[in-house]
């Protein structure tokens, strides 16, 4: 498995045949192993396999064709809403419409899916995640009858590879680990840390077809605006209000 | 490696064995691997071996013995501070003091957390989360020196399995799975998700020692109150603020 993960990468083109339902319950029960906040099981997942859902999900998504393109897509939800009505019925009154809440169940959501996504890889099966649910989780929430105290905050579109991409390149391992505190970065060691990642034939490339002068500016100008993210924060914070998660 | 997963608990007693800097390394490049928006990699970690830093975060995790008993301590931030600088450097204007950047980093920050706890009990290493990162987020930025940009959302106690404690319980598969669209759960279905669960001498066992009615109780009354969630919601977004993610 550990080389499994080593070798990973994203695949963005499927194979012309169904996950077995079988397959993706095993993968699901597995998943569901991983840790989560006080076994409280703050997360759901709504499968779409139908042609007419994809067809409703895909411009929450910007129409990737990965959408479209996968037997199987899997929302997966913050979800506070089966443990609130568990403990309504229960005569235990649940103060979880806050941001702590929602906290606890976006981190419980997104470790089951990367366990999902994990599992998955080792069977074969090739994923992408879409980065989009949090942009568009209005219009999710519309499109999968999403009631109060449900936000979705990852999807992934999973089925078996018809590609085999190169892999992506990584930042040194030094780049992202401090020894017993935070050591901040200087000019020089950004220098350092960002040398192979700006040299690689591919990103030059990519500089180039953008018309930038530098990688970074790719990101910043084109790919993950200011005014995109001031416009999509907004947005999700909204719905965390809308269903119910912030007061 | 499904084996490894399907059998996972949580493991709060470590032995007194240290982690090889090689090993640990070997896991950390592995999770590198994981997905991450846009390959911006917003994440970092802080890794604790000195006794005198659990110390000083053993507060922050309201004491719990995993802080000073396991031989690592990996704190696992959302951290757009090394990416900022480097566009600084570039001559890119980063817009990314905002809640969207937060929430893409969230995710990539959880996702490289499970990565690595995936592959760490892989190689036999035992692990623990600590959900009392997102609650005091505050101390665990003085103690770990966190720059703007950056905070801790995920903290993983590492080390050698010195228990084998029973394994948990989960909801059956179909409490978390939704096929197309959401159906919301009625009194009927939450009894029927809940039976077993509540079923359970350990559960039962534990509703007794908390002089509670029912398992719920325990949840709300105790475990995660109203009061306690609004308070750290509170100090959360505090600390989204003071380190520059939500103007």
């Amino acid at each position: 498995m550990i080389e499994t993960m080593r070798q990973r990468r994203s695949i963005r083109r499927y194979a012309d045949k169904e996950i077995s339902e079988q397959l993706l319950n095993e993968l699901l029960e597995v998943a569901m192993r991983a840790s989560n906040t006080g076994n409280m099981q703050l997360y759901s997942v709504v499968v779409t396999r139908d042609a007419a859902m994809k067809e409703k999900l895909s411009p929450a998504h910007f129409n990737q064709p990965m959408i479209k393109g996968a037997p199987v897509v899997l929302t997966v939800c913050a979800d506070a809403n089966r443990f609130v009505k568990w403990a309504d019925q229960r005569r235990a009154k649940a103060g979880f419409n806050n941001f702590e809440t929602f906290t606890a169940a976006f981190i419980d959501a997104v470790i089951f899916a990367e366990a999902f996504a994990e599992a998955a890889e080792e069977r074969g099966l090739g994923l992408c995640y879409l980065g989009t649910t949090t942009y568009n989780a209005g219009p999710i929430v519309e499109a999968l009858h999403l009631p109060k105290l449900v936000v979705p905050v990852v999807t992934l579109t999973v089925g078996y590879p018809d590609e085999q991409p190169a892999q992506s390149e990584r930042l040194p391992l030094s780049a992202i680990v401090h020894n017993e505190t935070y050591r901040d970065y200087t000019p020089q060691s950004i220098d350092t840390l960002y040398h192979d990642k700006e040299a690689l034939p591919a990103n030059i490339q990519f500089v180039k077809e953008n018309n930038k002068e530098t990688l970074a500016q790719v990101f910043t100008d084109v790919r993950y605006t200011k005014v995109n993210n001031e416009y999509f924060s907004e947005e999700f914070k909204k719905v965390l209000k809308e269903q119910g998660f912030d007061r």
